[in-house]
């Protein structure tokens, strides 16, 4: 453990948070200790000198078992994920602000506007105080940048080799201001497939900086917010029917699952399916495919074809879907699966990969 | 961690989950792999075979990113808790009846009605899935107790050696249907103090399991529910200033983290706490005090001296709240520390444990 932790250490360093100023009072030159999870002193230290200075909030301030919210009147949406990424710090991102993106994402697919957030942390004994608040600092800046608030949160310290440094867990409260169903069972035939850009930035950069490869160009992960542009698209009347973002299990995984859910057959163009020539150099030399490499700041989003056109020029006033383009239809056939139409003009199936392409990637 | 997987799944066949018909189809023979967390196959067969047959709600059956919930126009209420316990099984309950249990509980002690939650699961590779499916039908079974609905979740899969088998986390969303603001800074000099009923038990009992202590009776968590005779207080009208439950830290630390936040002086009767024999004798071998000791269904209610009486019998119609007793009240002295009044009628400041009193315990 002592290793990794130096490992991150320096990750930290070698990748620093910009823009985070970072009133911590706490000495940062310490680790975490058993007793920081006991409850007691130290965790209330903890939460005193490191949490509440950086995520500020009302909720947080009222320092109470959980956090009043006012919501407009609207459906609620709700979400969690758990993140267990390795390293703590890769070109692009840390945990902490894929920890706050990630689940701000979630919200963004269910065509909801993120409103706020909860913070869980798994801590190792051990674990540097430096890393740590360097984490904190990391999701209170993309907090900021989505627009939410980390309202309520919990600590907990687990034995030395029962953890990995930092795991981070959010929920996140938004509210659908539309009356759209965006679900799978909304797709029909005819319909055209957006992706957002291009596909396996986050998955090669954190398995390039874990294994120490090098490349010419640096690749950095695309970990970022994706909601704005689809509460653009919602905000201009564009009929979405189905949002997913391309998480584990990249942009196979989640068009199959679409295919699945819905029971329709979804065809893509694989040389319509933007790949940057770094990532596809890096996936040429790993052996991987990257229409399984994981993305952080990528989705799916399937409409009505005569409104394809429209959302694309929404989304391309976006930095982060500037790339967008329409890479294949709904058919009508019901095979519930998904058809890629390669560069040569053949068709395969794809399916689901059985074992792991990259572990602990989110 | 081999051993420590033969371990609880010795204790979950000690400690049977009854009532519990557990439609899983996965074979419970096997155990979790890294692939299990990677998005593909796997994970898809650990979603479809164990997670949605049992829990079973319309939003987690849309097999989307997030839940979309109706709730009743009110304040919300939001909260978070991982849960790290070891042993995962121990006499009294598990580590997913306490992930249930200890959020809603949370949600109560905002006044609010739980109705929601979310769980993140953290595997370790090598987790038998026997083990994963035993804490899922926990979870539901005290979620159905609860009358609240899981409704969203997430899985991620860390390498052997870097968890310890399955850490939980649950996020809840609760709604408050009265006027009260219910928080430290609400409480007034006068006020009673009221202990739901005896300390020290999710302590102990964890506690004794941990080291194979043996006593003569055995001793119970008080891991329960106590959301019904909250939300029964409020129903009835009494105007409830601060709640809040019992859990690390024990009732030494609410009373400590309520005076500070008040800055009032809170005035405890140490004869008045009910603690039972078994608890004080075990406490006694094991060199603990029963006030810092830690509960998973008490919790403190602080109310006006008038209403204690009226509050007192509607506690103890439930089951749960059924020894409940006033122990003390809140001074006017502006100091924000907590006087323990011991029974040979000295007065001592009660201080919060500085390190850890029992490691791991929620």
């Amino acid at each position: 453990m002592g290793n990794d932790h130096e490992a991150t250490s320096a990750d930290a360093r070698e990748h620093p948070i910009e823009g985070v100023s970072c009133p911590v009072s706490i000495p940062t030159n310490t680790t975490i200790l058993m007793g920081h999870g006991g409850g007691g002193r130290l965790t209330h230290q903890l939460i005193e000198q490191l949490f509440l200075p950086v995520f500020s909030t009302p909720q947080l301030n009222a320092r109470h078992d959980g956090a009043l919210l006012s919501l407009p009147p609207a459906r609620v949406a709700f979400t969690t994920d758990s993140y267990v990424v390795r390293p703590i710090f890769f070109p692009g991102g840390d945990i902490g602000k894929l920890a706050v993106c990630g689940t701000v994402n979630d919200l963004a697919m269910c065509g909801a506007r993120p409103l706020y957030l909860s913070a869980g942390f798994i801590l190792e004994e051990g674990l540097s105080m430096d890393t740590l608040a360097r984490v904190v600092a990391s999701m209170q800046n993309a907090a900021r940048e989505c627009q939410v608030s980390i309202v309520t949160g919990d600590t907990k310290v687990v034995d030395r080799g029962r953890g990995d440094g930092v795991y981070v867990n959010t929920a996140g409260v938004g509210v659908v201001e539309h009356d759209l169903t965006i679900a799978p069972a909304s797709i029909r035939p005819g319909d055209a497939i957006l992706v957002s850009g291009d596909i396996g930035r986050h998955g090669i950069a954190v398995m390039a900086h874990r294994e120490g490869l090098e490349f010419e160009t640096a690749i950095e992960s695309d970990c970022a917010p994706i909601a704005a542009p689809v509460l653009d698209l919602l905000r201009e009347g564009i009929p979405v029917h189905c949002l997913r973002d391309l998480t584990r299990g990249g942009l196979a995984g989640a068009l199959i699952e679409i295919a699945e859910a819905a029971g329709y057959t979804l065809v893509v163009d694989e040389g319509a399916i933007p790949v940057s020539e770094e990532v596809a150099g890096a996936c040429e030399i790993l052996g991987f495919d990257p229409l399984y490499v994981a993305n952080e700041g990528r989705f799916l989003c399937i409409l009505p074809q005569q409104d394809a056109d429209a959302a694309l020029s929404i989304l391309r006033k976006h930095a982060v879907t500037a790339h967008a383009v329409c890479v294949g239809h709904v058919s009508d056939a019901r095979e519930g699966v998904v058809i890629l139409r390669t560069s040569i003009g053949a068709s395969r199936v794809l399916d689901l990969f059985s074992g792991e392409q990259l572990p602990r990637i989110c």
